[in-house]
């Protein structure tokens, strides 16, 4: 089975056998999403661009990061399985769509905003 | 081959076709996921808990919800596989976790914080 | 002397006697101000609307929320000096710009997006 | 009269005029300032950290930088104005706390989690 779909049916238990759903609607779960991605910046909000690669590779941060990651995926696998959104398939389609969006002639080696 | 993992193969194509590398380091996505999940939370700000299940499920906010949650869950797999992590190990170590913190007969039906 | 003068003025002295100017460089403190905002929405991410009003006036939760409502404040006024701008004139000129964006017989009792 | 307290009273005729009371409860604006700190930090996240005071003088990034940061501002003055807080004082609050909670001679010269 594909990781993603045991993920998300492993997080229809959890929320189920703790009886969340009631908390887990669609806003709940988009302002958890932006509550766990500011855990994520602030791992990483006074280390300089220079130092990253090597900052999110050396423990105690690495394993913090790696839970933070693993937050904001999940919350957000939880608000897209609530809104009857597939998440693969909005990575998929929203992928294809970049890829017309930033002509690799237009944007090669130019920041977007 | 695992969706997430060719996800994860096309976005490297991705970002060295456009010569992104140089930019596309752990702290700039950090920065980037955060943005991208002020997006999604602007689109349920105005939304209150009790529409917000309908309003995911009509367009044209569907779509726009949609992109945005793959742009989010995008910006997360870049980051992680910029850090030597894998998305989907973050998420099944997590949710571990949380499995052990969260004991069912301790937060049964109660919101945490 | 207007209080939030006398802010960032005592900032200057907090950040200077610390030797943190190294550190607060404007991209740092919007990332900061960003991971600031997530502690805010944290707070109120499980309440609904119709008990926000209550929750926000009800102990412990109040204190929690003043102090995250003062760090949002004081990493946002941090990178405003920081960048050369005056706190207050911004706020002053982007209320103007919204007066005239939103004109009350256009929007009057609808949400904006 | 004090700069904020104007603005704290021009902002109560700004959504009253628009009768948007009904949107603004404390849940709303929070995650409304999450999103707007989202903005902000866009602004920002492909800048690297030695360009960064550069780049917020110059425009037309200036301009721009300068109306998300009257955003956040003002949203977050919103929020607190509808909480029943007085916003200089909970950062008058805050940075007391923080005095307090990072001495000089602990913290001179390192950046802080």
């Amino acid at each position: 089975m594909d990781r993603l779909d045991a993920l998300r049916d492993a997080l229809r238990a959890f929320v189920t056998d703790r009886a969340w759903d009631q908390f887990h609607d669609p806003k709940n779960l988009a302002m958890a999403v932006a509550s766990e991605a500011g855990e994520l910046a602030a791992e990483l909000r006074w280390v300089p661009n220079t130092d990253a690669d090597t900052h999110v590779r050396t423990e105690p941060a690495r394993q913090r990061i790696a839970d933070e990651v693993g937050d904001v995926a999940l919350t957000l696998l939880m608000f897209a399985d609530r809104a009857g959104l597939d998440l693969a398939t909005c990575m998929e389609n929203k992928l294809a769509k970049n890829l017309a969006k930033f002509p690799v002639e237009k944007v090669h080696g130019k920041a977007g905003r």
